[in-house]
C-alpha cells in the first residue's frame, strides 16, 4: 500500500474539476499538496487554521486555497472556494489516489473453504478468513488481520495489518479498520454472584454501517443480547472504547481516547472531542458537541456545546484553588451566612 | 468460535436446574435471552436497569426474570431471583454454552519443540508458541497470538486472537485474554543520567490468578524487579494500563480505559470505574469504589465511594464557572474579609 | 528474548566498573537485583521512594544503593552514588544484558525480496517485511510483527511481537517498539462536505530519531502533509496517542495514557504525566512538566509544572462540592455584591 507515482495537474484542470474560483494563472502546474510553510512551486498549500495566517504572505506555494474573505488580496494563485478545507481534501485526494493493493491473495493466507471472497478482493500475507466469512469486492484485508467465522463484509472495504475482527461483525461498504483495532471483543458484562464474578455471555454482534473510518488500536465490544451498532458516516480516531450495545449516529465524528459506556446511544452529527467520556445508558441528542476531557454523566436532549474539564494552571495556583475547591459547599453556606447577617445588620438588627 | 445450535428449555426445568420460583406455566418454552423491548415469545428477558421499567409492560417476551418486589405483579411468566442479573447471567449460559474449538493445533502455528503443549489443546493458525512454554489442558490459543518463552499457563484457558503475551508470564487457569491485549511489556523504567534517560531493566514478570478475564488492548506491563500481580477473578475491561509492579487484590474489576501507575496496590472486591487512574505507590483498601474519570492521588484506608470528575455543563456556564475556579483561593480570602469586617461592623467598630 | 544465565560480581568489581564509593566489604559478591523487601544475600538493592525508608534498616540485602545523606548510616555494605537510581540502573543492566535473539530469520517470516535487510538482523516467525524496507545491522524483528512498504531502520532496533508500522515510516537506531504499538497509521483528517465527512489524505510520514521507547499499544498518526517527528531519546509508554503532525522534542517522557492533538509540538526534556492530555496546535516549551490527569489547552512559554486534575474526596463530599461549582460564577458575583454592600453600610448608606 505505498502511494503512487506524482500526478501532474494545471491549476485550470483543477477547478474545471472540482469547482472554485481561479484568482491567477490558469497554466500553472503544480503535483502535490503541501503545508504554507514548507511548499514549493509545485505545490498547492491551504490555510488551515487561523493560528498561521502570517505563513500565507511568506509561503512559496504554486496556488493556495482560501475563503472569500482573502480573494484577491494575495500574489500568489489562489483558489477560493466555500469550503477551503474540503476543497483541499479534494485536491489532495486527486494528487494522492489511493494505492492499488496487488490482485489476489497472499499464498501465506490462511482461507477457510467456508469462506466467500469476491475475486477482486486481495489478502495480504498471513491474513486468517474463518469459515462462513462472506468478503465483496473491492475489499484489502492486509496482513496479518483476522477475521472471525462468520463476519459478513460488503464491497471496497480496507482492514489494515493486524486488526481484528471477532465472529458474526457485519461490516458495510467502504469501512476502513486501521491496525490494531478490535472489533466485536465480550462487552463487559459480569454479575456479582457469591462473592465471585460470573459472566453474562456476550452474544449480540457488532454491526457497522457504510463508510465508517475506525482507527488504531479502537476497541468495539459486542452487544450482551442486542447488537452493538455505528451508523453510516461515523469516524472514529485512535484508542477510543465503545462498549456493548452502544449506538453511534450517523456521521458522528469521536476524537482519540474516548470511551463510551454501555448501552448508551449518541445522535447523528456529533462531535466528541479527544478523552471525553460517556456514562452508560445515556441518550444524546443530534448535533451535540462535547468538548475534551469531559465527562457525561446525564443524557442531553438539546443540541449544543457541552464542557467539563478541570482548567489547567501553574501547580502551585492550582493547589491554593484545588484545596479551596474541597471547601467549596461550606464556602456557600459562609456567603449565605454573611447576606443574611449583613441583611439583618442593615436592618438594624444584629 | 462460532455459536452452537440453538438450545430449548421449559421454564420448569430453569427454575429446576437454577433455583428461583416460577410464577406462571412451567411447559412455557424458551431457546433465547433478549431484552425487554426485542424479546418475542421464544425469549427470556429481565430488566436490566430501573430506566427500562416501562418497557417490563410491552415485553413480549416468554418469561422475564425480576425481583422479589415485582412478584406476582406481571401478566407475563416469570421467574422471582434474589439476584436477577445473576440469574440472567446463568439462564444467558445455559443457551449458550462456549462453543467448542476444533481439536488440535492448526498446521500453520508454529511450535517449538521445547513447548509442553497438553493434549486437549488447540492452538489457531499462525500462532506462535516459543521454547519453554507450557500450557494446560483444555487451552484455546487464537490465530495470531503469540506465547513467549517458559509461559506457563493453567488449564482451561481462551487467548483470544493476536494477543501477546511476553517471556516468563505465570497464568492461572480459566483465564480469558482479549486481542490486542499486551501482558507482560516493560515497565515505564527509565532514570535520567546525564542528560539523557537510561532503561532499567524490567526482570520481573506478570503473574495472573485463576478465572481472571482481560479486555481487549489492556496492557499489564511486567515487574521491574518483583512481579506484577493479578489475584483471582479479577475482571478487567478493554484498553487499561496497569504498570509494573502494581498489585490488584481477588475479584476487582475495573471499567474500560483506567491506568493504574505504577507499583500500587489495589484491594480485593474494589470497582474502578472508567477511564479513572490510581497514581503510583498507593495502597487501596478492600471495597473500595471509585467513580469514573477520577483521579485518585492518596492512598485509601477505608471502603467506600470516591469521585474526582468535573461536573459536565453546557460550554457557556462552564466557561463562567470555570474562570471563577481560576480564582476560587482568592475568593475564600475575599469571604474570609467579609466575616471579619462584618464582625467588626456589628461590634461597632470600622 | 528470553533472560541470560546469572551473571556474579564483586562488589568491588561494580564500583571499579560503574564509580561510586563502596562502604563495606569489596569481596562480598552479588548476582542479582532486587527490591529491598525481598532482597537475599546475594543481591543489591536500592531505596525506590521515600515510602520505602523503613525497609532499609530491615532489608537482608548484600549491598545497597544510597545517596550521599546516608553513607555510614547502614550496617549494610552500601554503595554511595551522586544518583542512586540511575545507578541502580546500570547495576542491573550488569546483571540483565539483553538477551541475544536467534541468528538469521525465521523460515517462516514473509520477507519480500525488494527489502533490503543487513546480515546481522534477526527476524522471528510469521513477521510480514514489504517491498523497500531496508533494516539496519543488529535488528530484532519480533513473531508478527508487520514492516510495511518502504520502512528504513537504523541499527540495533527492537520491534516486538505483532507491532505494526505503515508504509514509509523512518525509524532511528536503537528504537524499541513494544507488542501492539501501531505507527504512521492515517491522522484523523476529515471535512465536512455536503453533510457527510471526506478524508483528507494523510501523506506525511512518521520519523522517529535515536534511543526511542515506544510501549505497548501505543499509537502514532503519520502526518496529514508534512511529518510527524518524536526526537531523539523520547521515551513513550504504553497506549500513549500521538495525532498527527506533532513534534516531540528531544529526552521528553511521556507517561502511559497521554493524547497529543494535531500539531501540537512539545518541547524537549519535558515529562507529562499519565491520562493527560494536550489540545491541538500548541507549542510547550522545554522542560515543562505536566500533572496526570491535565488537558493542556493553551500554549506554554514557561518552564514548570502545570496541573488541572479534579482533587478527590469521598463521593458525599464531592456531591455537595461538585454542585457548588456548577453555581460558582454567581457565587462571585454574591461575593461582589456583599463587598460592595457591606462596604456601604460602613459608610452609613444603605
Amino acid at each position: 500500500m505505498s502511494p503512487s507515482a506524482a500526478q501532474i495537474f494545471r491549476l485550470g484542470e483543477i477547478v474545471a474539476r472540482l469547482g472554485g474560483d481561479l484568482v491567477g494563472d490558469a497554466a500553472v502546474t503544480v503535483s502535490r499538496v503541501a503545508t504554507l510553510e514548507n511548499a514549493t512551486a509545485d505545490a498547492v498549500a491551504f490555510l488551515a487554521n487561523e493560528k498561521y495566517l502570517s505563513q500565507l504572505k511568506k509561503t512559496r506555494a504554486g496556488a493556495v486555497i482560501v475563503g472569500e474573505s482573502l480573494r484577491g488580496s494575495l500574489k500568489t494563485a489562489h483558489i477560493v472556494a466555500a469550503n477551503p478545507y474540503a476543497y483541499f481534501a479534494h485536491v489532495s485526494a486527486l494528487f494522492n489516489p489511493p494505492p492499488k493493493p496487488p490482485r489476489g491473495n497472499h499464498p501465506s493466507a490462511i482461507l477457510h473453504p467456508g469462506a466467500q471472497i469476491a475475486p477482486s478482493v486481495h489478502i495480504g500475507p498471513l491474513a486468517v478468513i474463518e469459515d462462513g466469512v462472506v468478503i465483496g469486492e473491492g475489499c484489502t484485508i492486509g496482513a496479518g488481520a483476522y477475521i472471525g467465522a462468520d463476519v459478513r463484509m460488503g464491497t471496497d472495504c480496507l482492514i489494515y495489518q493486524n486488526a481484528t475482527l471477532y465472529d458474526r461483525c457485519v461490516i458495510g461498504s467502504r469501512v476502513t479498520v486501521h491496525s490494531g483495532a478490535v472489533i466485536g471483543a465480550d462487552g463487559f458484562g459480569i454479575a456479582m454472584d457469591e462473592g465471585r464474578w460470573i459472566k453474562v455471555p456476550q452474544v449480540g454482534r457488532v454491526r457497522i454501517g457504510d463508510d465508517v473510518e475506525i482507527g488504531a488500536n479502537t476497541t468495539i465490544d459486542r452487544g450482551a443480547v442486542d447488537d452493538t451498532i455505528i451508523e453510516n458516516g461515523v469516524k472514529l480516531d485512535n484508542q477510543i472504547q465503545v462498549a456493548h450495545n452502544v449506538r453511534i449516529g450517523a456521521h458522528t465524528a469521536i476524537a482519540a481516547c474516548v470511551g463510551i459506556a454501555g448501552s448508551s446511544r449518541i445522535g447523528s452529527y456529533c462531535r466528541i472531542g479527544g478523552a471525553s467520556g460517556i456514562a452508560g445508558h445515556l441518550v444524546i441528542a443530534d448535533h451535540v458537541e462535547i468538548s475534551a476531557h469531559t465527562l457525561v454523566t446525564k443524557s442531553i436532549s438539546k443540541s449544543g456545546t457541552y464542557t467539563g474539564a478541570y482548567p489547567f494552571e501553574s501547580n502551585r495556583d492550582w493547589r491554593r484553588n484545588a484545596a479551596s475547591l474541597r471547601q467549596l459547599g461550606d464556602l456557600v453556606d459562609r456567603v449565605r451566612a454573611l447576606e443574611r447577617s449583613l441583611k439583618k445588620t442593615k436592618k438594624g438588627e444584629s
